[in-house]
């Protein structure tokens, strides 16, 4: 398949839309970000990088980044991951209360807010301190990138923090529940260090390779996860990826994916290939709506589906 | 792979776990089935098939009809059918009705019952009468499953119906937000019909060939729907497919599947076969407890998953 | 105090306001109801009674009849009444089923509507048939109105019943829980016919005297129930009275009573008299806008509170 | 009325009952506290007063302390307080964040967790200061209650920080919506420092003279609030003065009360008295167990009711 005609193809048909959507606005750090972009990268077993637009262009993973923290969990928790963390779709918005509520502080799976910061606590947990914890997510995210330049954007988190009281909410209700070990505050604070690391599409289509390849990396042979681990982080990708848009999602595009409110998408392609799209306009449910065109374009015109 | 060999160690496998879980019970009709029971069929493209156990006996397939009612309402009413009824996991049991009243009578999906009996009612629509609705439902699953033998068990479909009152609510809150056309007793009545139906683990396993194989029965060459409405039609299966359990489902299993409280499950592989296995004694979602083991036991054995 | 000179100054003041509001439209035979009337009533222990404006105007009673038939149910069943319908406030609309399946088909209360329903189900219990139960509550509401010439309005109670899906859903809701003894349907039926009774607002100023005197017509010196009992449906009206806007009412008017989407409302002031208003434009809650402004008005220049 | 006998009466009624109940034990604090205690209060407009029991037992008034910080923010903000927090019963336990979050970070009443937080912010915002709007608060207390002993247990307070987190949450989620103007660890620090003020029945019987009595205290005539105003605090107290029992309190008692978790109830006869009870064993709604019952008894034998 010739995916660099695809992708100039999907460049082309998604320009009309690409003033659409609303660029995440609750904080300065992301409502300045100019929505008129688009960046769309996939990456090979072999590393051949096809790439369109703004795939060079680093920004806020956001969401994206609580695959990585769930893999280092899984990874080091394994099933005693689930007595905290569930893994069901929530059928509610990305921060809502009433789930956690309803189900004493155990958040539905690991991509809502209330799961990512619970897995963030238990990071802090394993490595013994918060900063312990922020620095080997970050080792984690380049090495799976193989990219030692990237950083976290730390007036973004510091913002983030200034503008957190849901996640605040959320951490103190599961505190409250007893289901958050450390204090609510600084569990927030790492949290929203690892929501604040920037990449660009390049970056971001390699480094899901792993969860592609059955939790090996495909071009290191490193052998980050075990391949059951891999499959159900994917599973888990598909059915709660997209907060209230996950079934829709599974539905238009068919494929596990993962967005963040910075305009990111990763997706896994299984035994083939990962993908990352970069759009900052979001649609209603929080999730890139050119991006999520966009990967669904890309479906349709490659066939590529798990279904 | 020796698909006979697997299927004879999951059967040994799971032995020790018949006497668990719970027979439905909400229906004379339903509770007085034996739960010691345990039948597994696997069908490939060419129409062989492999088999354990019960795979002879006849059960109420329940809501593993809401595939096939789904299937033709999908065909005859495409994206408008998404007017009336969403494709999101609901994160909720299958018969609440709390979703239902906060999205204004609108079923998060086909899956549920209120999703179902709105899928019902489409049908109803477009064939003129409950009568035809009823039995051309019957008619394209004895189609698919390629056996003219199949009819439903009325003295189950009346029983429902005298125990039916939930899902007489259902209806009708749907009807007070005018997304039910017709008599909502009416409407449940012929949805009963359908979950009534009698089929066995071989017939099941054959049935959902059509969407393993993007809408066409691999065997006969009849296409019934669209490859693209079959993978969608898979992926609300693996988002939505065991209500509440969805999500646990795709992590443990990782092939799109469909339960009913009749103990039966269905599940397809895509391009590769379909499956159904048979147990009768339900976890706390209402799923078949055994089966979900012996779909799990499979999964690890032969490395099937769409992840 | 000057009771007429106060009524007229009321009925002054109100007059801008009579264009607001909204007519209940859900059934053809409310929406015909001219908004602009207002009819204001009061008797006194010795039968004394001031009325201003459409005093003599019949209009549907609606749930104000759920008073009459809490009497009933309080008065035959006492403490075990509690065991079917509670008496707190809701804190939601008068029709929700959310509370209802969390609170597995006991009602908050008996003056929301499943309350109400379940009432009558229990009245049904009583009296032997649904038609005895129409009857004795009829005659009840004479006997406390003084009034034989009181019916009930036929084409409105088969009215209510062709849109009264809604009331259904709670009706079968409860019978699925197994809180509700006879055919939900019919029960249904005779619900709809208590609300369809026809009274003006000096027959309902009149009615409500025994709720006045703890229990006891002042007048004839009938007692219909205990003065226990008489409190206690003095209680539940103020905390429960006016749906998901009771405590505004018991905030800006001090008063117990009832609305009814016919535009009337019931008032009680305790050992002093009853009040009856009738106004049909209605607010966002469902209660009589002005009826609501008239009360408010009337508690202001009396001072008359029970706090 | 011999209301001695009438006291000396109940104190011997409600002895089988000392035991039942459950001392809050969310800090240890409280849980220390004896269970088997009991005093009951009440105070004439003249000063008469009449007590039984541990009358002189200091405790902690905890969730009374609601009624007097929205005496105050009633007082100086009016009805502009009322685009902050409703006066609606939450029909919901009374810490819950489920209504928070449905009705966009706006309490229900001034008298569920999150109602207080934001009076106790808005009163901040008034007095300029959180140790202002401490100290006035107290000040207030002191001159209600005639007592210039009284102060707060600053143990108990700094140990409900330590176990505040659902507080916190509240707060947050308000914050979160714009709802809460100061820092939320602040506002909630200065409301636990009301919630331990420590007082006895005696004081507290003798507190609530001045909405007995329309605003004024009746025996230094001092005004503290208008008439209306405080009938407008009773009507609230009547409709959410114990969390999800407040129909029951109503319906059993027919008073206006509020009750705190330190095992504390006042209630207010209008024109009338005060009366105060302590009791620390609490039911499941987290009011006093024999307090509650004692009140009831109270209404009982005296026959005051406001209904």
């Amino acid at each position: 398949m010739d995916y660099q005609a695809i992708l100039e193809e999907i460049q082309e048909e998604i320009q009309p839309f690409l003033s659409q959507g609303k660029v995440a606005d609750y904080i300065p750090a992301l409502a300045k970000i100019k929505k008129e972009q688009f960046g769309l990268s996939l990456t090979l077993f072999d590393g051949t990088n096809y790439s369109v637009g703004a795939s060079d262009t680093l920004f806020s993973i956001q969401s994206i980044s609580k695959v990585f923290t769930f893999t280092l969990a899984l990874k080091f928790f394994g099933p005693n991951l689930y007595k905290r963390i569930g893994h069901e779709p929530s059928g509610n918005p990305f921060n809502s209360l009433v789930q956690l509520e309803y189900e004493h502080g155990k958040p539905r799976n690991p991509f809502i807010n209330a799961g990512a910061i619970n897995v963030t606590d238990a990071l802090i947990n394993y490595y013994g301190s918060e900063e312990l914890a922020y620095a080997e997510v970050l080792e984690f995210i380049r090495s799976i990138a193989d990219d030692s330049s990237i950083v976290t954007d730390e007036l973004v988190a510091q913002s983030e923090m200034d503008h957190g009281h849901r996640n605040l909410a959320l951490a103190n209700l599961m505190k409250s529940f007893k289901n958050l070990d450390n204090c609510p505050q600084r569990v927030v604070e790492t949290y929203f260090r690892h929501c604040a690391v920037e990449m660009n599409t390049k970056m971001l289509s390699r480094a899901v390779l792993y969860l592609a390849n059955h939790g090996e990396d495909p071009i290191t042979n490193k052998i980050y996860i075990s391949a059951q681990q891999a499959k159900r982080i994917n599973a888990v990708m598909l059915t709660c990826g997209h907060y209230d848009a996950s079934g829709d999602f599974a539905f238009h595009v068919g494929l596990p994916g993962k967005s963040g409110v910075g305009g990111g998408i990763i997706v896994v392609v299984p035994k083939k290939m990962g993908i990352a799209v970069f759009a900052p306009g979001l649609n209603e449910q929080g999730n890139s709506l050119v991006g999520t065109m966009a990967l669904e374009l890309f479906a349709q015109k490659t066939g590529l589906s798990i279904f």
